[in-house]
């Protein structure tokens, strides 16, 4: 009797033998052939889920996206005063554990490589504009901003700073390790509330 | 009678050629071949120059990092405010012309692709941490900062925000044009001077 696959189940274990393989490799390691090694499975099969090398490439990315996505909203859910709520979905992105240093790295190695090639493939938004816009309205809402913020500036600078301290954590996670990134978010944070 | 050729001009040449077909094709297209292509050199010339691809890698990345140094010190000898002073430095990183655009570009197609691999390349500093403390210790000595400022929370800060817009810059340039990078900068050293 053949044995049943959750498709869907199957293209994620797919998906995520991509990230590993990112991870120890790099992008350019990243071959048809190495991530069908990894996950355990033959060439013909992965092909079976993924036509093409782009699909998998934007499958995997999405992956990463959905997976920050549903901690986010999980953190949403806790009952936490505004200056934790905002601290603590901050932190479900910018790496301080190894499932985030893992998105973020893959993210980073993803977004290099198809920056020569956004016109053939529709490269998926990390959404992290959106969520610091969120974050930012939501403290004017609740009256928590200083009076002297300015919104827009506000915006652009806690994304530049987010994804600063992502790559920097990436890059030197000696240096910046998670207890030094999370003062310098609540830092920020504090820097801007009343 | 050959040619007489500028040593030193002639690798910098080359190394210009590997930035343009960084811009054009990212690291992936970075081959030898590509690289005398657009130098109009041969194999053979290129390999006079630089024996390995990786001398010529670090060479390309090391000329990034002089080029930044160099007109870092140029603003040091204007006679600026010291607010005008720090914004200028950091106008010199963060892409706001097809220079600075360049270089950090190259530079970050460097980093995502070395990052596997520095277990055997010796990896140049790009030199913006310790330039962010320099520009924090002379706002402290010229008693700029406000009161409840904490410097070292404020390098690591000021770090991750120039790294983030400049990501952010070349990636989006649309969205993050010059004129708000700028703006960004300004009202971070703002909100931290008196």
């Amino acid at each position: 009797m053949p044995k049943i696959v959750d498709h869907d189940e199957r293209k994620k274990t797919i998906a995520e033998a991509m990230w590993r393989v990112i991870l120890d490799k790099g992008m350019e390691g990243a071959t048809v052939r190495n991530i069908a090694d990894e996950a355990k499975l033959s060439l013909g099969a992965l092909r079976y889920y993924f036509k093409t090398q782009d699909d998998l490439l934007v499958y995997a990315m999405e992956l990463v996206q959905k997976r920050a996505s549903k901690r986010i909203e999980a953190v949403l859910q806790q009952s936490l005063s505004p200056r934790e709520l905002v601290i603590a979905v901050i932190l479900e992105i910018v790496p301080v554990n190894t499932t985030t240093r893992i998105e973020m790295e893959v993210w980073f190695a993803f977004i290099a490589y198809v920056k020569h090639r956004s016109d053939t493939l529709v490269v998926p938004d990390d959404q992290i504009l959106q969520m610091t816009e969120k974050l930012m309205y939501f403290l004017q809402e609740n009256q928590l901003l200083k009076p002297n913020c300015e919104l827009e500036r506000e915006i652009e600078r806690l994304y530049g700073l987010i994804d600063g301290l992502a790559i920097h954590a990436i890059l030197d996670p000696d240096r910046l390790d998670p207890d030094r990134v999370r003062k310098t978010i609540e830092y920020h944070i504090d820097s801007i509330c009343r």
